[in-house]
């Protein structure tokens, strides 16, 4: 199968590799994009010779077309877009770059029916409403990389979703499960890097820490399952050892548990529809000896349930709650802000930005952009 | 639909016809049938006023057909095959009848093309070898009254069973799974009566007391889903809200979770393949707050691993496992026997009775009766 794999740089990006490497024969990677890891990207290119290539500064393009003559390159979001919809036949685009760059590619590549292995959230937070209509139009498969959402369309195969009850997604709590409101006062980068369970790229691990990437996840499944808000539920489970349930009318419950391992979700998005084996250790539930559940504290994660009303509202207020956000989390990788700073950006900005423009792609780029230049602008 | 329901004043029969009150004009109750309970069975037979009821003694046969002339009445074990086979329309079997009477009874409903639901383990335990090829020449469904089978069926849903790597049933441990063998010594029937999570019958609370239940639970698995035993492994989960699990080849684990409420699986079977909301409160993970997980130690329970070795050995050993089994729970409910005693009974009676014999019917009819009556011999 031809693989169009955007964000190769990244943890999703590596990750997917390691499974390529041991199913060789299997797949084409024909275009790959990095952001600045040029020297990565290098050895990413000697390995899988793409056909294309694309990153983020013109003057890296340059640099690497000299070296690589035989690898057509781009740069910047025109070539992002070039990488999801290079040649001409299909294939699965796995679209593993971060933040709200990750939109129009995956639209495109839609358009170009190909399918879609999608662990950039972004995509469905902010255009879930232009998204899934497309997906519907141009029939393709939409298969999320992410434990949670992998997990809940596992729990759904063979089974009506008219008798879904609800949709359980459950949360680590992230790096500050722990500590008190108070305690978050101080703080660390080098803390809120510290995941407890999962092994991802840092600003997932912030909006972990904040449980704003639970509350995308709201979004996301409610856009993906078409689920009302009302049915989804999220619950605290701090062994990341189920990761997420479905209940259906007749009040079974259907979990998907495993070890917390990113390479779970992607072999399982790669293979889709069928399962193939994945040479790694069984779950030991002896081993694990308990999993523990507790009801999410919403006033300890105001994220949270400030997403679930954004999701709700729809409309372009997504697009401000992300955009606020990706903003606000560069600010703290930066050391610009403090931790608890974020939610006062994401907070202020929910309330600056009341826009009742209609969801067009055109519409959610500007504000993206507006809103982002407002919280750069607070802080230069 | 119409619906064949043996063993009706049991637990299961009274569970059964709780879903029937509420979805009355879904199901026509055709048959019934009861052991020794006549005065429940007299009220059920006037408020479902089915065609044809049978008993276990003639005398309750004749009483019966007194009072009730436009009942049809049968006894005994042809009492039971008649009212597995009543009518000529098709429908479903439930079949809860306790012990090996309940085999010849699906046998013959799976000729008439009838779909099974069953409850009655020894059906598959001493008979799998000749359902299952039954099940399949006839094309009816077989459909498990068992939370861990029901479980394992609804985790297969919608998958390909070659990507299956292995069944994980759980087991609650039964009521005395704090107890070492060195206390299991003087426990008594009312103790080995009070099981910690589950309201069942009496056999199968004794059953799930010694893990032979479990055992079972482990022959029955091999059959209906057609796995080899070293697929089937069984775990300690004391909460009993893991009702069983399923590994596939890519690690992932599907599980279901649920109160232990034997309406769910008996609902589940009732409406096969659709599920249908059945009307209780939902499982409530915050609440239950921890699920425990121990492997499962062998030689506490040494009918578990023997019912493995029997199970792998095959053909005519189920039976003599089944029906020693049986008998000595016979003799422990009237109190003739200890606890530790069935144990003691079952070993000695697999190690007396290795029969080469062919798996037919009339064989595992005819040592089934002849273990019985060695084992009631030994104490009479």
């Amino acid at each position: 199968m031809n693989l169009y794999l955007l964000g190769v740089t990244g943890s999703i990006g590596q990750q997917t590799l390691d499974i390529l490497r041991k199913q060789q024969n299997k797949f084409n990677l024909i275009s790959v994009s990095a952001y600045k890891n040029i020297e990565l990207l290098k050895s990413i290119l000697e390995e899988f010779s793409p056909k294309y290539a694309t990153v983020h500064l013109k003057e890296d393009k340059e640099t690497l077309e000299k070296r690589y003559p035989s690898i057509e390159f781009g740069y910047g979001q025109q070539g992002l877009i070039k990488a999801a919809t290079y040649g001409e036949k299909t294939g699965l685009l796995i679209n593993a770059v971060v933040g709200s760059a990750g939109l129009k590619p995956t639209i495109e590549a839609i358009k170009k029916k190909r399918n879609i292995a999608l662990a950039n959230k972004e995509t469905l937070v902010i255009g879930g409403e232009i998204i899934m209509p497309l997906v519907k139009k141009h029939q393709v498969s939409l298969i999320p990389i992410d434990s949670e959402h992998s997990a809940i369309m596992q729990c759904l195969n063979g089974e009506d979703k008219s008798q879904l009850k609800q949709i359980i997604i459950t949360a680590s709590g992230g790096s500050f499960r722990d500590l008190s409101r108070k305690d978050l006062k101080d703080v660390t980068l080098k803390d809120a890097l510290n995941h407890p369970n999962w092994s991802m790229g840092s600003k997932i691990t912030i909006d972990s820490a904040t449980m704003m990437n639970k509350g995308f996840e709201v979004i996301e499944a409610h856009h993906l399952f078409n689920v009302p808000y009302k049915k989804i539920k999220t619950i605290l489970h701090k062994e990341s050892i189920v990761h997420s349930l479905v209940e259906f009318k007749d009040t079974s419950i259907i979990a998907h548990l495993g070890n917390p391992d990113m390479r779970v979700p992607i072999n399982y998005a790669l293979f889709y529809p069928n399962r193939t084996a994945f040479n790694s250790d069984s779950l030991s539930l002896e081993k694990v000896s308990s999993l523990h559940f507790e009801a999410l504290d919403e006033t300890r994660y105001p994220l949270l349930s400030l997403a679930k009303e954004v999701g709700q509202a729809g409309g372009l207020l997504p697009t401000v709650l992300n955009a606020s956000n990706e903003a606000a989390v560069q600010l703290f990788l930066n050391e610009t802000i403090s931790f608890l700073q974020i939610e006062d950006i994401v907070i202020q900005c929910i309330n600056k930005f009341k826009t009742t423009n209609h969801v067009t792609l055109e519409n959610i780029i500007a504000l993206d952009e507006e809103v982002k230049q407002f919280v750069y602008d607070l802080y230069t």
